[in-house]
């Protein structure tokens, strides 16, 4: 059993409009609040040769860029961590607080526990005006897709390719291009978390919806050769980019660094890359059951 | 070190501000925002025999609890689970958002991870009118000391004391007097869960105050025998009850289950039960370093 089938399983108990999404939503006066939590272990979660600083760091970056996903400004972040020293939270807590004073939001409070393995949760709190919030669903075949920077670079840095070991180690939420994104009428947008064929797929689900791509203009990572370089660009995970959908008469949105890979389409769940179909694979937890 | 050094030294990075209460506060319009976090473990947090339905109500209810502590509504619950086993996952959801639906707020979104030991982080986000927030500071001799309910309950269930093994198993956060008391005026508040005897440590260290109760007076664990009885009631962790403080013409609350235990003192850091010196002991984690 994956994620996506464990989440199906608890749809039951807390509802399908709340978990779709990066972020649940809740209205609150004229505003709309974002929230979103992520569980990260030292073992499977944090690549190998992170220092604490870096951990703290891409613990706040996973929420941080959860809320960018929804095209929201974080208010807030917590950290709750798990410790097998407790000489590590200092340099922990200040990665966290650092990643939030560059991208956005502030550390303020969380929560610590003995753990035999060192285990950090992160939860961040945004907000959006309800105009500008956008959600996983609301895209339109003739939409354009697109993406933030360039997909595949975490994967690259952990293969090695030093000339992307930071994306891989100090990932930068795209906080400010998702709140520009979300003001330029956005119709779909969600987080590169779990990768691009991953995340195309689970938006091809949700819209119903399918997606035509064009290799020529798809992002790769820089000095690593074809075919890995777009093997690492479709089906890597860790960056945390975003993808989005949007008419074609909104762009380009100015400031932001994004790339226009294909189209939406009505073939559903069909997605291609020069007309050839882009798996369904990419970063997933599997459980042994 | 234990828990509360451990926070002393990440002080310097949160700051003082944020750190000081049982959750942390946002400014937000008219509004304060309230947020909490807490992280529970299989082994260290939930008592054997828990079903998993108890430990998904537990984890909601400790982050209830906080929220209620400030004066504030619950808006909403987030749970991330570190499962050793997926199978588990429905019953402790269902167990988190049942407690959502009795005391208030909704579960609406999580993580899910494998981890060796079951691992729950709870987040819960409330709101208050600021003029209702209560904060552990601000209570000044000559103000009575309150309890809800009765302190020690869970520790006599931990103990064996079968009439109270709900009250350690399915503890109630105590989110409708929470906001009663705030609205009533009090001074500070915060709940039970490190034990009464810790907590009024914490508030005297806070407001610079001591504390002067009479054993005749503080709610005791039933069917226990004395002096066993007011040895949980001040020393047992798990309660979720609240302690706070109140100017005497503000009491009795309507609806609230309160009791008097005593009165706020000008000696600083002195807390006194019928003239004794109460231990600054209770619920800690210890850090062996």
């Amino acid at each position: 059993m994956d994620d996506r089938a464990l989440l199906a399983s608890v749809r039951a108990v807390i509802g399908d409009d709340d978990i779709g999404d990066d972020c649940a939503v809740l209205h609150h006066g004229d505003r709309c609040l974002v929230l979103t939590t992520d569980m990260l272990h030292e073992t499977t979660d944090f690549p190998e040769g992170m220092t604490d600083w870096q951990r703290g760091w891409m613990a706040a970056a996973v929420s941080l860029s959860d809320i960018a996903s929804m095209g929201a400004e974080p208010l807030a972040l917590l950290l709750a961590a798990g410790l097998d020293d407790p000489a590590r939270l200092e340099a922990i807590t200040r990665g966290a607080s650092d990643c939030c004073r560059r991208h956005g939001g502030r550390l303020v409070g969380g929560d610590i526990d003995h753990h035999r393995e060192l285990t950090l949760v992160s939860t961040a709190l945004g907000e959006v005006a309800p105009e500008f919030l956008v959600r996983r669903t609301g895209t339109r075949a003739g939409d354009l897709v697109c993406v933030t920077g360039t997909p595949g670079r975490a994967m690259a840095g952990l293969e090695g390719w030093q000339e992307h070991r930071l994306a891989l180690l100090e990932p930068c939420p795209r906080v400010a291009a998702g709140r520009a994104i979300g003001r330029a009428g956005a119709t779909a947008m969600m987080d590169l978390s779990d990768g691009l064929a991953l995340s195309l797929h689970d938006l091809a689900v949700v819209n119903r919806c399918g997606f035509r791509l064009r290799r020529e203009v798809l992002p790769r990572p820089e000095a690593v050769p074809e075919p890995i370089a777009t093997g690492y660009a479709l089906y890597g995970g860790g960056d945390y980019e975003l993808l989005f959908c949007i008419p074609a008469d909104r762009l380009p949105i100015a400031g932001v660094d994004a790339t226009v890979i294909g189209e939406v389409t009505a073939d559903e769940g069909v997605i291609l890359i020069d007309g050839v179909p882009v798996e369904r694979r990419g970063y997933s937890h599997t459980w042994v059951v």
